[in-house]
């Protein structure tokens, strides 16, 4: 199978979905078909890649033969994979999810398109907006190995790592908990970053020190200074925060495994957006523990 | 001043007070005399190294000129620096105390120091027993600079990295955020891992994973592996952790920062110490979130 022949397909064209449209034009795909809730950045992508934006899932599936689907949470997943949509005359199309969602739901999906005789993988992405741009992907994925095998040059060209990491659901496990544990450093660098701000530390220096000892992490790095100087532009949201540690706060309780840090870093992102700041970048959690900010 | 002309006296000889002590001897320091409230342990060392142990803390004051304390706690810290302690009869000492106690203690311990006609300054450390022993540690000095010029040369042969961060207290609140925020992602690791495992995920894919992506942190490398094998041999107690998360904490309650992951930590270091395991490393957090460990 050529995949370059193949008539390629997006639902959901938010940040993360158009860039690695984008990047696909880029390597010589067929980006045939675009669709999204919000028609306007389905109709705007198009414009831009020469191809058709249409109405609904069940029109990309008519129109393209391997379909990538980049939405929001468990619910658009199982609104976009129903039976009049995604899976419609679904017959032997390949659907690649790059969504974070629950692994259940992920199985839930792949056992649909199975029925429906149709293949599904799970892509989980551990990067941001660059990355997909770029094709720098750190891509891990689920489902069946065959399927793998077949896409892979085109995984390739959208990752610079690419992981197989076993049956449907077990990428969106790991993905689950790479997000789980990010946002826990993510809100308890903002503890530290705000208390040192409320005892008058140099905050340059603070940051400097942390890099240095048993306090560095990723996040310091490319959430430090955002949290110090407020610069919120989003690259992953206060609100997909919260949805992603939820997921594995619910795959926790379903274990019977405490995560009481974890819990408290959900109610500190449910928080952001209960004061409408759900959109913001996930370094806005400082915002709730810099002194003087959470009023403004 | 030469500083190798200088006698030398230890309070506080555990595991990093010894192992400082022993780097000072190898670096020519005259090592004069130690003393600790577990006698057997000044005992041992002082034969090792060829000085005096004595009964309590006014003796190392007759005996030394420079005095390093390295004790457990903030009540360990005023119990040595009483008047017929340390402070008696303590014109002209020099102090330097490099335990991690409230930054209020410090504060405290130089102002009853300049009463004494002492001087005193902290020399807090983000390291551990092996970069004591080998004089890399991280060091942070709080108190007058002037002093710190006297006896930088001496703090110099005890670290590969030494930072100047203000007056009194400063140095041990910068200490005490690093802590903290160490505390959170170490607990937040043991959450990620331990889920993965009551999800049966290969955890070193996992951790490999973790290390290539977001949930990256200092942590993941020093603890991530300790908390798999269950390897809690200790270099930095779970007590200790609960101790210095409780400054942090009891500051961002002073200062009104809402900081809910680091008091969720502190519960899960006092958990352990309840549980008997205060005594194991900061990784034995794990030992509450994988599946079957908690009941052992």
């Amino acid at each position: 199978m050529n995949l370059k022949e193949l008539r390629i397909g997006f639902v959901g064209v938010g940040r993360m979905g158009a860039n690695m449209a984008r990047r696909l034009k880029d390597c010589g795909y067929q980006v045939a078909v675009v669709q999204d809730v919000a028609s306007d950045l389905a109709k705007s992508l198009a414009d831009e890649l020469g191809c058709e934006a249409v109405g609904g899932p069940a029109e990309v599936t008519a129109k393209a033969d391997l379909i990538l689907t980049v939405v929001t949470d468990d619910e658009a997943m199982r609104d976009v994979f129903s039976s009049d949509g995604l899976l419609k005359d679904a017959e032997g199309r390949i659907f690649l999810n790059c969504a974070t969602v629950s692994p259940s739901v992920h199985e839930e999906v792949a056992a649909a398109c199975a029925s429906a005789r149709a293949k599904a993988l799970e892509a989980c992405m551990a990067s941001s907006i660059t990355q997909a741009r770029e094709g720098t992907l750190y891509l891990m994925i689920g489902g069946e190995k065959a399927v793998f095998d077949q896409v892979e040059p085109l995984l390739k060209d959208l990752s610079s790592s690419l992981r197989y990491v076993g049956v449907a659901g077990e990428a969106a496990k790991v993905k689950a908990l790479v997000n789980m544990v990010m946002n826990i450093n993510t809100a308890g660098l903002a503890e530290g970053l705000g208390l040192g701000a409320a005892l008058g530390l140099d905050l340059e220096m603070l940051k400097e020190v942390f890099s240095q000892t048993g306090a560095n992490s990723r996040v310091l790095e490319t959430d430090g200074n955002d949290m110090i100087i407020r610069d919120h532009d989003c690259y992953f949201s206060a609100a997909h925060a919260a949805k992603d540690s939820g997921i594995a706060n619910a795959l926790a309780n379903e274990a019977g495994v405490p995560v009481p840090l974890s819990v408290s870093t959900e109610a500190q992102y449910r928080k952001l957006i209960e004061l409408g700041r759900g959109g913001l970048d996930k370094s806005a959690v400082a915002e709730l523990t810099f002194p003087g900010r959470s009023e403004d």
